[in-house]
């Protein structure tokens, strides 16, 4: 498990600027099995009532006590992927079936739709307004269901992700607030969801119904959403691939189009499609080129693709998120193609990442900074922000690098 | 209209140290009528399709052509308004008329909402989801038909207010996202609201009506929402009163609770009742101490009430329409109190709103500024922000400072 001849400090996570990116997969690794996990062990159970607490202070402390479903499924994905990949630490198992057995009690109506938000004790808060509630429950039964085979929990994956399918061109459901006809868009996660999810339930749905899903997924993401003229991807397209002059029709999401960059990687690798491959690095670098702060550093949460004013006031600050699924489209870049733009970027986006995110003192990392790059709310957690990105993206970073 | 000897400045609406709250009068009006009122009717107006564009860069180009029904209605209340209270200016009514129509044409579906946005020829766009949008339509028609009597004004105002009364339980219908029993928190503008709008009704209405709303709006805000021990206003409570320990419950919105003072005092006057006024302006530089940020000025735009991260990512930004409310939340409170503190605010207010929200070059203010007050979007106007806040603060503190 990497290089033990590697000098790193994990105070300042620094190394020798001559360390090579293959060298650099041990401080990863130890961020993910020192720092990360157990700090979710640590703090985020709720003993009483079962699930997961994700609202935490930065020392850990539990500031709000009300259960978002997307947190919850995310948490039991986490620790059931990382129990079947890493090691089948029987810890980690008990904190995935903690989360699990509360979902299953708590977190769907009567329709099978998971809810947004539950209170401590598991009574519905806020409605199944929102699919990606759906999403994470899919993959955490999915993922669960690998490392604790059972009928009960392929039969919830299997069930929400066919809820899923159904509601998927209107996600939204009864509240939609968009008037229907005037300007249909589309959005770019919907693909992206579906693939993803098939890949999670590969094992219960089969591989032929996997293969299904990738052909269009490919074609949507990078013929329709991606525009050949700008380099980039748009967040949102008129239904028929069209161009939107409107707040939605020129928003970039550099964050989600540099994360969606590195699934379609690995997308190319499954089929073995190295001119895939090549374009989605491409636009990466593209992207993530477009999407840096020339003046602080970091990169954007939101822009507007001609420069005008976008509608969403955080749209200069940085986020976690964005930046650490950004370290994994590189570091996936650079092992697939060997464009040493990729390792270029990876360093830059490594330094600022680890100097701003990252929190010495008590362990887990900063989710939201501003333009600066100074802290702009100190939670580790919050409505938004659970045991997802962080763990999963140094996970698959230190996987990449390993292997270089 | 103002002292004439006051040595103003407009580039950098400088005054003498020694200038008093009553000489600054007059760099209130001349702003409303140099810069304010002439941008919007230099560039908000739709010549083609009637209504008025809002999404205005700096100087005043059009980015965006979508008509959001927050800003139609209260850009034809302030001309109306300002016709009949300032001058009798045909370009003013004009103005009002030119967006009136468009929104009698297009702005409402079968039952009478109003609509939340509509494209440029004003086709719907987003459900009336909102029932904001019916009050700035109720306020807008109101007010034009105080200018220019009309049974059909007069049918749009009332009718629209009657839905707004139906609806006032249950604000958002089919789009509430709450799930409904689990924690039912009550919002601090409905009473506020209901008061503003039958004021602005009086005429159609009848005085009687009218006050028989003050009294409930009075007991909800100042006994209800505001709470003694802390000597601030929450944003929402339970329906019983309580506080609710969650991310809604502990937020403060100081811009909003200021706002609502100068409300309450306005009532206090209409009741002669000075005890009612000094508790409002109390409590409103109470807001103001709290709300203040110590280390780079100006007031936050949302709090948590026991100093947790709030979920709103724009928390610390500094926004034009807070400190303007605040402004004129200070000069009714000098006014009505005589109190030093509100003196001593308003200059300290007063230099940072003019030195960071105006824009000397091409007229109108900066709308969003970051914490430490530099401008974060250069927009002049866009989805929330049109022709309001502005023009109604400047006009009633020109109004009040002048008769100090």
């Amino acid at each position: 498990m990497g290089s033990s001849s590697l000098t790193t400090n994990t105070k300042t996570a620094a190394y020798h600027s001559g360390t090579s990116l293959g060298e650099m997969a041990d401080i990863y690794r130890r961020e993910l099995l020192e720092s990360i996990l157990p700090f979710w062990l640590k703090y985020s159970k709720d003993e009483k009532n079962g699930g997961y607490f994700t609202c935490l202070e930065r020392n850990g402390e539990v500031f709000d006590t009300d259960k978002f479903m997307w947190l919850q499924g995310r948490n039991v994905w986490c620790f059931s992927f990382m129990y079947k990949e890493i090691t089948e630490n029987p810890e980690w198992l008990k904190m995935a079936l903690h989360g699990a057995d509360f979902m299953e009690k708590f977190g769907r109506d009567a329709e099978g739709n998971w809810y947004f938000s539950l209170t401590a004790d598991g009574r519905p808060l806020v409605q199944p307004y929102n699919i990606f509630s759906d999403c994470f429950a899919c993959m955490a039964f999915a993922a669960l269901d690998k490392v604790q085979p059972s009928d009960r929990y392929k039969k919830n994956a299997l069930d929400t992700f066919e809820n899923i399918i159904r509601r998927r061109h209107n996600t939204k459901g009864l509240y939609t607030k968009s008037f229907p006809g005037t300007r249909n868009l589309k959005n770019f996660s919907l693909p992206m969801i579906l693939c993803n999810l098939s890949l999670e339930l590969e094992h219960i749905i089969g591989t032929e119904r996997v293969n299904s899903f990738i052909p269009e997924v490919v074609h949507e993401v990078m013929d329709v959403f991606y525009q050949p003229e700008l380099g980039l991807i748009l967040e949102n397209v008129q239904e028929d691939g069209s161009f939107s002059d409107s707040f939605e029709g020129r928003l970039l999401n550099p964050g989600h189009a540099i994360e969606a960059m590195w699934f379609v990687m690995d997308l190319g690798k499954r089929m073995n499609d190295h001119a895939l491959i090549s374009k989605a690095c491409n636009i990466m670098l593209n992207t993530l080129e477009k999407g840096w702060d020339k003046e602080y550093g970091g990169i954007f949460y939101f822009l507007d693709v001609h420069g005008h004013p976008p509608q969403q006031l955080e749209w200069d600050q940085k986020l976690w998120w964005v930046h650490v699924e950004a370290l994994v489209a590189l570091a996936k870049g650079y092992a697939a193609t060997g464009d040493e733009r990729c390792e270029k970027w990876f360093r830059i986006v490594h330094d600022y990442t680890w100097k701003h995110f990252r929190d010495p003192e008590f362990g887990e990392w900063f989710g939201y900074l501003n333009r600066r790059g100074e802290v702009l709310l100190t939670l580790k957690g919050g409505k938004w922000k659970g045991c997802f990105h962080i763990p999963r993206a140094l996970f698959q970073v230190w996987k990449t690098l390993e292997k270089i």
